[in-house]
Parts: C-alpha cells; sequence; structure tokens
C-alpha cells in the first residue's frame, strides 16, 4: 500500500449546460450525477446512490473507472472532496463547498470561492501527509479552466472530453464570462481567487486552496489531470507558490494538439509527468473509446497511472483489472443498481 | 486486505453531558470532540480538526486508537457515518443525521429518529459488501443504550466507561426518560424506532437502520461494541429480524459484572465474540489502564479484534502497533496538532 493519499474534488456548474461544452456524461440530467458516481466508483467501486457508471454513447467509461482499477492494484486510502455537488453521493466526503458553480456568463462563476478555498486551504495543511495526489471530477471543467487561464493572462490552450474539441465554443464563452466579471485577458493576474471566483469552478477553487495549505505543510503535491490541473498550477504560480510542481496526466491530453499542454506546462514551470496505459495493445471497447480521444483524463487517471507505474504495477495489470470492472459494471449485470 | 467494509457511527447528544453519566473525555466540553476524533484517528491515523487524541486523566486512550492499530495491520475500508455530531470531523463522512442528540428526559430524546433510520437502511442496502461491521462513538451511549432496553422491555444491564459504574444515576435517568416520553417498561415492545425516539440517541437509529438495510441486501452483520450493540440487537429483533446476529466485543465489557453481557446476549439469540487483546502480558500504560476497566469498548474495538484474529494477525502484533502509536501520538509529539 503507497503511502500517498488520493484526494478526488468533486462538484457541478452550471457551466456544464452550456449546449456542446462537454461529454461528461451526454445529457444534463446525466451529468449532474458524473462526479457523484466517480466518487463512488472510486470509494466502492461501484455506483451506490448514483443511477449508472458514466460511459459515452459509443462506450467510453469514465476516467474514474482506471483510477479505482489503480486503487484496487496498488491500495491508496481515497479523500473525496466534496465543492458544489448538485447531488448528493453515496461516498464518505469531506464538504469544502456546498453550492454548484453557476454559468462562467454569470457576473461572478463562483461567489463563494474565498470560503471554499480557505476551507480546502485548512483541510490541505491538516493532513500533514508525505505526499497527495489531488484529482477533479467537474463537468465543463476545462472551460472554466480555460476562463481561468484567460483571467490569469497565461497563453494556454484546453483539451476536451470530446474527440473534436469545440474550442471556438469555449472561447466564446469564456469571452462573455470575462466581460460579464469586468475583467479582461490577464486582468486578474497575481489574484488567483478572484479569477476563480470570475470565470472558474468550485472544484478549481478547492483543489487549488487543497494544494496550497497541503504545500504549506511540506507535503509534496501530485495535481493529477490535464488541463483544469494546469489551471490550478496557474492559480499556484499566480498565488505567489515558486517550488515543485508536478503534473501527472494521460498521453490522451498530452497529445491533444489543441492542448497546448507541454508548451503550458512549460511556461508554469510545471514538471509533466505522461503515463500511457499501453491500449493500443488491446482491443476492448473502453480502450479503443479512450484511443478515440473521449475522456482523455479526469478523475485523476494520469495521477493513478503515475501512482501504479511508481509502485511497479505492470500496466497490463491495470488495463486487466479496468476492463474486468467494466465488463462487470457495464456488461449489464449490476451497471445501473 | 480483509473484505469486511468498517463502518464507524459517530454523533453525540445532551444525556452526555448529564454529571456523571459517561467518561468518554472526561469534561462535556472535550467530550463533544470525541467522536470527531475517533473518526478522524480512525480514518487518518491522528486527529486532524479535533483538538486531540481523546485520553482519560489516567492516561487510558480512546479504544479508536485500537480499532486504528487493526485497521493498520488488517488494511480495512473505514466508512464514517455521521448522526448528530455536535462538531465537523476532519474525516470523510456519510450523514445520516445532522442534529445532536438531546437529553434523554426530554420528552422526545430523538426527534427524526424516523428519518435517520430511513437514511441509514438506504445506506445499508446500497453497500451490497459481503460483510459490513458496525461500531460506534457517542458520549452516553451506554445510558440512552438502557433507555432502549427499558423501553422494549428487555432485561438487561449496561455496561459503563468508568471502572465505578454509575448504574442507579443511570436507571434514575432512564426512568425520567420514560416517564417524560409518556413511556414505560416495555410499552414500546415491537416498535423499535419508537424507542429510540422516546429514549435513545441518533447513532443507536443510525446503527439500527444501517445493519436491517444490509441484512435486507444479504450482507452479513457484524456489531461492534457492548452494551450499545446489544441494545441494537434488541432494536433488531423487536424490529423483526429473526435471523443470525453477532455482536463482537471486549473481554472488558464480558467481564463487566454489572453488564450482565451474555445473559442478555443470550436472551436476544446473539451470538457474542469476545477477543482478548491480551493486555496482561504489558505493563504500557494503556494496557494498564484497559486492563482497570477504563474505556472497555467504543469505536468498534471489540470487532476490530476480532477481525484481526480472524484475518490471523497476532494480538502481539495489535498491541505493539498500538503502543507504538499511543508513544507517538500522546508522548508529546504531535498529541495536539
Amino acid at each position: 500500500m503507497t503511502d500517498a493519499r488520493f484526494a478526488l474534488v468533486v462538484g457541478t456548474t452550471e457551466t456544464a449546460t452550456i449546449d456542446g461544452i462537454s461529454a461528461a456524461g451526454a445529457a444534463p440530467e446525466v451529468m449532474r450525477y458524473t462526479p457523484v458516481a466517480d466518487a463512488e466508483l472510486l470509494y466502492y467501486g461501484r455506483p451506490t446512490r448514483s443511477p449508472a457508471v458514466p460511459v459515452s454513447p459509443t462506450g467510453c467509461p469514465t476516467p474514474a473507472l482506471v483510477t479505482r482499477a489503480v486503487r484496487e492494484l496498488v491500495g491508496f486510502d481515497p479523500l473525496v472532496v466534496e465543492a458544489g455537488l448538485a447531488e448528493s453521493t453515496g461516498a464518505p466526503t469531506l464538504s469544502v463547498g456546498p453550492t454548484p458553480g453557476r454559468d462562467v456568463r454569470d457576473p461572478e462563476a463562483v461567489p463563494d470561492a474565498p470560503a471554499i478555498v480557505e476551507r480546502a486551504r485548512e483541510v490541505g495543511r491538516s493532513l500533514h501527509d508525505a505526499e497527495l495526489v489531488v484529482g477533479e471530477s467537474v463537468p465543463g471543467g476545462t472551460t472554466t479552466a480555460l476562463g481561468v487561464f484567460e483571467a490569469l493572462g497565461v497563453a494556454d490552450s484546453v483539451s476536451s472530453s470530446l474527440p473534436e474539441n469545440p474550442l471556438s465554443l469555449k472561447r466564446r464563452v469564456v469571452e462573455e464570462s470575462l466581460a460579464a466579471s469586468g475583467a479582461e485577458a490577464g486582468s486578474l493576474a497575481g489574484r488567483p481567487v478572484e479569477a476563480v471566483r470570475a470565470t472558474g469552478d468550485p472544484v478549481l477553487a478547492a483543489v487549488f486552496g487543497l494544494a496550497e495549505g497541503a504545500l504549506a505543510t511540506d507535503t509534496a503535491v501530485t495535481l493529477a489531470g490535464g488541463t483544469q490541473m494546469l489551471a490550478v498550477a496557474a492559480l499556484l504560480r499566480h498565488g505567489g507558490y515558486g517550488g515543485d510542481l508536478t503534473v501527472a496526466t494521460t498521453p490522451f491530453v498530452a497529445a491533444d494538439d489543441s492542448a497546448a499542454t507541454r508548451e503550458t506546462a512549460a511556461a508554469l514551470d510545471v514538471d509533466l509527468v505522461v503515463t500511457d496505459p499501453g491500449f493500443e495493445s488491446s482491443d476492448h471497447v473502453a480502450a479503443e473509446r479512450f484511443l478515440h480521444g473521449e475522456a482523455k483524463e479526469g478523475a485523476g487517471m494520469g495521477g493513478a497511472l503515475a501512482l501504479a507505474d511508481r509502485e511497479g504495477v505492470p500496466m497490463a495489470a491495470v488495463r486487466d483489472r479496468l476492463f474486468e470492472r467494466y465488463d462487470a459494471l457495464l456488461g449489464g449485470e449490476d451497471g445501473a443498481p
């Protein structure tokens, strides 16, 4: 069992309901359950209160299934942190914010951002773990991440949970968001909490605070994810943190041309760790859909793969466990309890 | 790693503040933190939000330290269920009731007992684990347990977290409780939820519901504790459950003459499992205080010891881990973070 603690920060926003923004669970009424189901998958290995395992119409499972598979092989303690869930989860959680994020096009996307950040900092400071790996699950999260990049004036691009990244839509939404907040590109540089309040989401606020608090107490932090975790890295840098930062993600994000992941990481002086699960070697539908560019990241998938790799767990074992869980949960046996 | 899920149900009541009722953390202002600290000890191995490790004036640690020691050796998933905490805990929790229990001498000790029981049933039904071990941490819990025995008309006696069991005080309090509720001994037989509402506490309501829900979905349930878990067994029997029931406790409860544990268990057709940690072989202060009859049970200690025993972990290893944790946490190093 690894000593690393794995925190999954879950929440929702109205931004996710903007038509065409996110693939995290197709329809809006399904999407609100995605973070809830991800938390239950990580903790129990199956949905308990949520209706089903999030899966795309073509059969791509939520990346939480990968994170769970790794947990079963590596054995880490999950800490589910709640920041704006729209539905309650059957997983035990630590709440740092009760209210879902608003539409970023509202004047304030996260009105209680300062309180969320402070509560999350307290949690981060209280852990005293040697290492903290932080993942996220929030539909529409790459759009709010883009908003934060813009507000801070960080040169960037963002990834997507859709094969065809609706980047122009995202940029249009973010422009409206900044305008509605009376901000413009770069006008919130050096003011991370204000940037999240204006154009972010509750999960970004919580991950930022959690990381700041942990780093302040000498806990090594790995930001597990793609675009959103780079946005958190930007928030940390603009908050004055000058130390080491690691972002662990998947090759699906790193290979996404629309997201200049490596350039952004370099610009933020972030150590980017990319771990390849080796799906090319398999013809399982889950492997195929991931390779096709669906659900490139999420629920700390990249960080989980990095943990497995570091603990000496072969990727073949991770793949086998993933497919096993997929078939058990989505093979019609008990996918929707 | 065992497949058993270990649920710790934590809460507080005004009953605990009655002078002389409980030893769970001496002064009332300290006692309200005992269940919070127990949850954090089980989950993190140290207090995070709570001020300190609960320890008696003479140096007897909370039994949660034993449960944590076993967790480190056996490796089970803890599920902290919240039912009426007075202070928020830094451990992730699943809440089935937000309100602390009242003084049992009020007309209704647990006004929202029906809602707590129903929410807990849903949790129990949703787990689908092969086995569920349930412990509790609620100061003053043996008095409310006595209230439930009386209301149901179950011949009983109860144990105490004090070397000298203030039984006459407890009986007087329970008589007042029944009178205030318009009930009398046995008048709530066959009505478990009403019995908890009248003279119980939120934790009894939650453990009862959790157990009913789990048993209804063929999850084997071990009630981990002494007097309070026998009260839950009584609630289950009066709720119509006729199947197997196991209560796993410590020799300190089983040997407590004032608590006719074995007789009560037999009367309820409960399989009583007693696991001896073998403290006689040690001169560590924790061992001495437990042998002296302080903190006889709590936080699922008896169930944890039974798990360790079943998993083939030698009691010597449990003792060593306990003393190690005790010295690290209470040796002044970081007992009060």
